[in-house]
């Protein structure tokens, strides 16, 4: 039996359901949060829970948890779920609780819940041979902070499966933003850059930068435009639930010599370094 | 106790629930409707479902019930709640139903619910006395379709509160388009002009466009500018939950003398005989 966490309780995720005039659903009104564990520990909480509770301001829902209490349910879960010795996937969303009036909430009553999975890892092929983007014009509307907004997201799930790609790689007049989960990086000359605005700043991808730098490497946090992509030595995306994965192709044009970067294949070993010690 | 029709059942609200991995919730995937009644008749109920499956095709997800099916549960459920003698709001929603790896979607297994509540009608004092709209600018992702996503509309409610208005007005670059859950007109030497793309296209508007052509105005469909707005002489919005409201001030600015207009009057005396008589 599986076990989540909601409002407040840990319960089997058969039981964990939400009142149908929930505004998370009525009104789309929500947000999210995912993170990951490594070596039984969860990688990076305190970026990850900054970041859910920059976003339920935003929103103006209370988060009814302190970080402490939201740490410990976290670790409850992963062992009521028999994850501690594996990979795990870590999810909160919190919404604005039952809607008023249709379209009102009440902050202090908000839907928050936790679930953990075993983490889905990629194929190997992934991280030795590279993988393909597809490209969609689109800005998200309120790109820095994680709410629960995704139709677009999963609207072009079937379209990124026949382009056999990885991700969906946002673009908006000329310029290359982010994946739909994910962050984007071109190496070029042997410096990183990647998109600074318009993007939801990822944790993995935060990670990425210092380390590099740690490493030596230069990075530039700037705009980062669709011609620059193209003709970029090396491309790769970090997530939070993939880590490090190389792009050989985007929208099935390839990137450099069509094969893995050397810079992509150091930083992997060098997060991979950095997580497994976590 | 209140009934609601949720995936195929008739049961109270109290036990309506829907599980934590919606996509609806997960992901914001969903889609909305919104009709009411008069003398216990659901008001243009083929204009309605006929945008509601338009918007499921949008998101590729399948309406479980045939058009019959869903006027027959609607009127089950105006007699289970006792609402066949007063005005009733009835709302669809339709979502993906359970996620699949977390954002997809079996687009033949969606979640699909109904509820009706009591019409709260607004005072009679808006229709006398005419409303105030609060301006922002935002462009809806979607705008023809009826998507749950209303983050910006249910985060601007406190402002909206706060100003005294009555909807938040939508303009984009110079133009007006619609309120957050309404549609907009003005009307200037006697003629209509309404927005007529980047908006969801109201029954209410298609309604009252239709009568006023018939009762011999003249109407255009076409791009209204924030300056056409403010030199009107009478605004009104159109609503299925509020009919045909007069504006008469814009972020308190009154439009015309600032009293509801005679042509706004005469609309509203045509909807309503046309509406009792439905």
């Amino acid at each position: 039996m599986s076990y989540c966490f909601l409002n407040g309780k840990i319960l089997p995720v058969s039981e964990a359901k939400v009142g149908i005039f929930d505004i998370g659903i009525l009104r789309g009104f929500g947000i999210y949060e995912a993170m990951t564990t490594f070596n039984n520990k969860i990688f990076m909480f305190e970026d990850h829970v900054r970041r859910f509770r920059k976003s339920a301001e935003f929103l103006h829902v209370t988060v009814p948890n302190t970080d402490k209490e939201i740490e410990k349910v976290i670790y409850e879960l992963l062992e009521k779920n028999q994850l501690q010795d594996k990979r795990a996937n870590i999810k909160l969303i919190l919404t604005g609780g039952e809607a008023v009036d249709g379209i009102n909430f009440d902050p202090t009553t908000p839907t928050f819940y936790i679930f953990v999975e075993e983490c889905r890892v990629l194929g190997p092929g992934y991280y030795e041979n590279g993988a393909n983007l597809l490209v969609h014009e689109y800005l998200r509307q309120y790109p820095e902070y994680k709410t629960t907004n995704y139709i677009t997201a999963v609207s072009l799930q079937k379209d990124r499966k026949v382009a056999g790609a990885i991700e969906i790689l946002y673009t908006c007049q000329g310029a290359v933003l982010e994946c739909s989960t994910s962050n984007f990086f071109i190496v070029k000359d042997g410096k990183l850059i990647t998109a600074k605005d318009n993007i939801l700043r990822g944790v993995t991808r935060n990670v990425t930068i210092d380390l590099a730098r740690k490493f030596g490497f230069e990075v530039e946090e700037r705009a980062v435009s669709v011609v620059e992509m193209y003709e970029a030595d090396e491309c790769f995306l970090t997530s939070s639930f993939k880590d490090i994965v190389p792009i050989v192709k985007v929208d099935n044009r390839s990137i450099g010599n069509g094969e893995v970067g050397k810079i992509t294949k150091r930083l992997i070993g060098i997060f991979t370094d950095f997580a497994s010690t976590y």
